[in-house]
């Protein structure tokens, strides 16, 4: 399949190289960084704006940071939108908002294409090893046809509902993820505050009512003190931003996300926003005056 | 090994039932209601006190509501304290204080007698299945003796560290269970509200990282709006208090479980004191004014 790929991030380059791996020609666009050489080795076409590759593809695939490089990609000169037709198809696999992605469906759609949202998680790691959590909202049709595509990226791929329906769970995912690791942090904090050893706690709790992924995983860097990332604070304060920018457009209130992002920003104050999500924990290590480490 | 076992309520009196099954001479204490006629039927002994119970047992079980019955037991009048000494153990496995426990421990010692708390996790169905987790703190020698009663009650049985710690322990999972309850009911509800169906999101997130005990279990009780105990709010608001308590004594900060607190003080409210402490969502939905049922 000929497929435009816009967005040849630390994510976005391994997954544009599982695609072409999959024998599927890649156009992309040269933008700040010039294109790797394992793309253009592989067949890859430099092409000189998003509309001439949206031209050339049938899917044309979206990795950016936010919802105005995705406006930008889409709607700004040169953008997408003027170089696609019916039978096309555009796939947003960048985390943002919910409720834009729905506009920009529609704008997509009064064009005669189709438009599938696609975020993911598993970070680097998973972009480079195939293995991405995939949250799709869309046609079902439409997914159908491009899931070999995702399925060259990713493992866990859900159809969640229709258009922004991807984007809406991986807003989920990122407050629960949020949230799980703040109240690991409580918890840990608390127990060694109050004398006991958190990594004997954490035993101690992993198994019964209180395990998951991130008082497996998470709670191991907190009491390791292994805060490199990871996933990175900035990042998982911009998912926050999603949720709460969000929340605030429907009227709806966040209490405790909205508490998360400020235990973030406390990070951040400290020179945090490349530590690994995890390091919350310092935030509350602050409110407590104690270290799960020391 | 003669046991007293003092709190013969809807935790205690299976556990007893458990020890008796196993062979041991049970001491029990008339106090509201009438002693259970299984346990009678057992050859359990009834003592007009605590004292006389204490008196003729190697070990003194506790399962009674809070930090003040635990004192009231030990050390009021004709209690525990007064018909103690030199090898025998007392056992605390109600929920209370970690503080006073520490406290209680240290009077006890002074007798000449020896302190564990075990506090338990896994509600009636786990006391009734001999199921329990069972978090200990004390010393080591005396937990190895009393470990073959603790195994009469309970599986996931650790000694987390000194007298005290199994208390912080129970503490870190009530504070962790409690968070993450609420972190699914932010998320889901916000799903909901943002038009995404919350069960298909739910089952997107269930293998990642945003997967917990919570999202599995508490989480279908949400979207299925099954609010019969399991475990009641009144008891988990008990449990938070003494986090909050125990966190203001040790001059630190808890801020989302004092939130989580308070949304559980909204749905008493509304006369949900009795409702499963997945009901927390109700909560978060009134701030939304949106449910996932609807």
């Amino acid at each position: 399949m000929n497929i435009g790929f816009i967005g040849l991030g630390i994510m976005g380059l391994p997954m544009a190289g599982h695609l072409q791996a999959a024998g599927h020609q890649l156009a992309v666009v040269q933008h700040r960084t010039p294109i790797a050489s394992e793309l253009l080795d592989g067949g890859a076409v430099v092409c000189a704006s998003a509309r001439a590759a949206a031209e050339r593809s049938d899917v044309i695939i979206l990795m950016v940071p936010n919802t105005p490089d995705v406006e930008q990609v889409l709607f700004g000169p040169d953008g997408v939108a003027e170089g696609i037709g019916a039978g096309k198809v555009v796939i947003d696999m960048s985390s943002i908002d919910p409720i834009a992605t729905r506009e920009f469906a529609a704008r997509i759609r009064a064009l005669g294409a189709d438009y599938i949202d696609a975020p993911v998680s598993g970070g680097e790691v998973g972009a480079r090893n195939a293995a991405l959590t995939i949250m799709c909202g869309g046609e079902a049709a439409t997914f159908e046809r491009v899931l070999p595509l995702l399925q060259a990226m990713g493992k866990n791929i859900t159809l969640v509902g229709g258009v922004g329906d991807g984007q809406v769970a991986k807003v989920a995912n990122q407050i629960i993820v949020a949230l799980n690791i703040e109240a690991v942090s409580e918890a840990l904090v608390f127990a060694a505050k109050a004398g006991a050893d958190p990594a004997r706690v954490r035993e101690a709790l992993l198994g019964g009512f209180a395990s998951s992924r991130i008082l497996e995983v998470h709670a191991e860097r907190m009491l390791k003190r292994t805060f490199d990332p990871g996933f990175r604070i900035a990042l998982h304060q911009k998912d926050l931003d999603l949720a709460l920018s969000s929340a605030r457009k429907l009227g709806m209130s966040l209490p405790n996300t909205a508490v998360a992002q400020q235990l973030f920003s406390a990070c951040v104050a400290r020179g945090g926003a490349g530590w690994d999500h995890s390091a919350m924990v310092r935030a509350i290590e602050t409110l407590a005056d104690t270290e799960l480490g020391g």
